[in-house]
């Protein structure tokens, strides 16, 4: 018997970082099985300290089992902790499983790499292994948020880019179209700009530059820009893109996050708060169930670093088994959807591209009442 | 029979700017009436079209009623669109309803002025009549959002200032100070400036700037600096007040309604998918009127604008009569506990606290870890 998939469906190897995150093999290894069982075009590269991975393996999947034949392990014994400085991950552990799982797609052992280790040491390790992409800057994380329309809103820089330049959030916008045209499958994704309002005038000077800037990569038919965007719009589903600074994005993603979580705090303690009320909870379980699914964030984990020579995802520090297998899931599309030759593609389409005066029609109010 | 508040109980007269906001008098008047049911030292002045005004308020109380003795209207045939340009609110229409409102406090006629109307708008013509405090160089725009502690957390600046310097988020931090002070009975709130992680070497070079300001000010006793917040913290109230540029703050806040309209759609949709999950709604009726008053943003209307000579407060433009109502309600509350003034003490307090250099130490991580 050969668990091997067929010639005509070639394999995806995604290196795992084993030992990242919060809980570190204890969610990564549950994950990566449950995806062995769930796609059999999945092949693993799994990196960390060997006797844990095998005693934990050897508890999730028989000793004869064929799926064992899909993974191989790397052994280490470094790896980076949550709050080790950037510093000590680049220099101290050259050998930790981070960086390890990170080579593993620069020597082309694997198709993407995961990790729920620390954002910053992660950004930095990779950049410096993979390098960015000739015509790109400065990489930029990328996540997918739920919205209204139910097609999900893909949002950048995350955080990687506290201070941002007019041609970086153009930079992100290349980017992040050619990850909505993967993913989404739509030839023109709409792109937007986060601001503080629709008007062309509004927002800090970098942004209104950036606005021309979009504007002027429309006119060229390199992206197509909706124009600005705001804070609501994200979970709207105004655009299929939203480009930002890293600062801005990172304040926009947490406030999110802490609001979803207040209010279905608040939903459980209605329910919670008497006889009563607990009776009615059981009675709208199925209901609640649904609501809880959809509140669920870990459904969303998987942040793309975008602009490198490699496909790299961040999963949450908190990531559980349940997250990590979606993180698995997204980095088994995106390698389908071939992201990296796609972002490659546009950015070389943009550096042929001619460069036109930047210039707004006075009377223009609105980029997209042209 | 005498309506007018004993002696000893003084009177708090706001100016209401009644043609703001999406729905004008149809939401200003009848809030103003339940604000004359609810509270016996309320005065108002009620600023726009008469004969519109008198139409609303013939069918909202009887011609004899004694609460007409607590209102005066001041005729305008002038008002602010919403799309107005700020050019033309400050000089075309030199009679609007909100302007005449804004000269209301600005003559000692009332203590408040409320507006539904065009929030640039607003700030541009309040600034223009009260002129800022001295020792203030921006105003800024403060809301108190809710949060799991159910303490609420005040958050500025909302979107005043799309570019801020490092000395303008301490000025903020100086006005949210005395707002917390004023609104929480707080004798030393907790100030968090609102970042991407909590190390101190996060951030946008502005952010780390303001945050050894901030860390300065509290070394001289006049605030009480935690650190840094992030997104999350404003809904966890990690912080009583949180600092952020007009930009952040805004995209912050919009993130959050976006999310939490997003959720409560889910919520919606998941009770009326079926017979059975409508019964379970009808079943859960009670629990599920609680969820939807924890999720109604309405009551959370009411931002101030902090650092003029006068207070001024914007609602909501597309504020129904229950959100206005709850504007109204803020009015009193800063009136009652002297805002204007606690804000001038404490901006005189800091004009003369010593200027020491900026320093932070070079072990240090975290602010909060001094």
């Amino acid at each position: 018997v050969q668990t091997k998939p067929a010639v005509h469906q070639p394999c995806i190897k995604i290196s795992i970082d084993v030992m990242g995150g919060d809980f570190g093999a204890r969610s990564t290894l549950p994950a990566v099985v449950r995806a062995l069982k769930t796609f059999n075009d999945l092949e693993f590269c799994l990196i960390g300290q060997e006797p844990i991975i095998q005693q934990i393996l050897s508890k999730l999947l028989p000793h004869n089992s064929l799926l064992r034949q899909r993974y191989q392990i790397i052994h280490t014994d470094e790896y980076i902790k949550m709050d080790d400085p950037i510093e000590v991950a680049m220099r101290k552990k050259r050998r930790s499983s981070m960086r390890l799982a990170i080579e593993q797609v620069q020597q082309k052992n694997a198709d993407v790499c995961i990790s729920s280790g620390n954002t910053g040491a992660l950004m930095a390790i990779a950049r410096y292994v993979l390098k960015t992409i000739n015509g790109i800057d400065r990489p930029a994380i990328a996540t997918i948020l739920p919205n209204q329309k139910k097609t999900g809103t893909i949002v950048l820089d995350l955080g990687a880019n506290a201070d941002c330049e007019a041609e970086h959030l153009l930079q992100f916008a290349y980017m992040g179209h050619a990850l909505a045209k993967a993913l989404f499958s739509k030839s023109s994704p709409i792109v937007g700009l986060l601001n503080i309002g629709e008007e062309v005038i509004k927002g800090s000077d970098m942004v209104k530059k950036a606005g021309l800037l979009l504007q002027q990569a429309t006119e060229n038919n390199l992206i197509n820009f909706y124009g600005n965007v705001e804070g609501n719009d994200i979970f709207k589903g105004t655009a299929d893109v939203v480009v930002c600074d890293g600062f801005v994005g990172n304040i926009a993603l947490k406030a999110a996050e802490g609001v979803a979580k207040m209010l279905s705090q608040s939903i459980k303690d209605a329910f919670a708060a008497n006889l009563i009320s607990r009776m009615m909870a059981i009675f709208s379980m199925p209901v609640l169930k649904k609501i809880k699914t959809n509140f669920d964030h870990r459904r969303y984990n998987g942040a793309m670093l975008l602009g490198l020579n490699g496909l790299v995802i961040k999963s949450h520090g908190g990531a559980d088994e349940f997250a990590f297998f979606h993180a698995i899931q997204y980095a088994r599309q995106v390698v389908q959807k071939q992201l990296l030759i796609q972002i490659q593609q546009m950015i070389e389409e943009t550096s042929v591209a001619p460069k036109t005066t930047l210039l707004i029609k006075a009377t223009q109010t609105n980029y997209h009442s042209t």
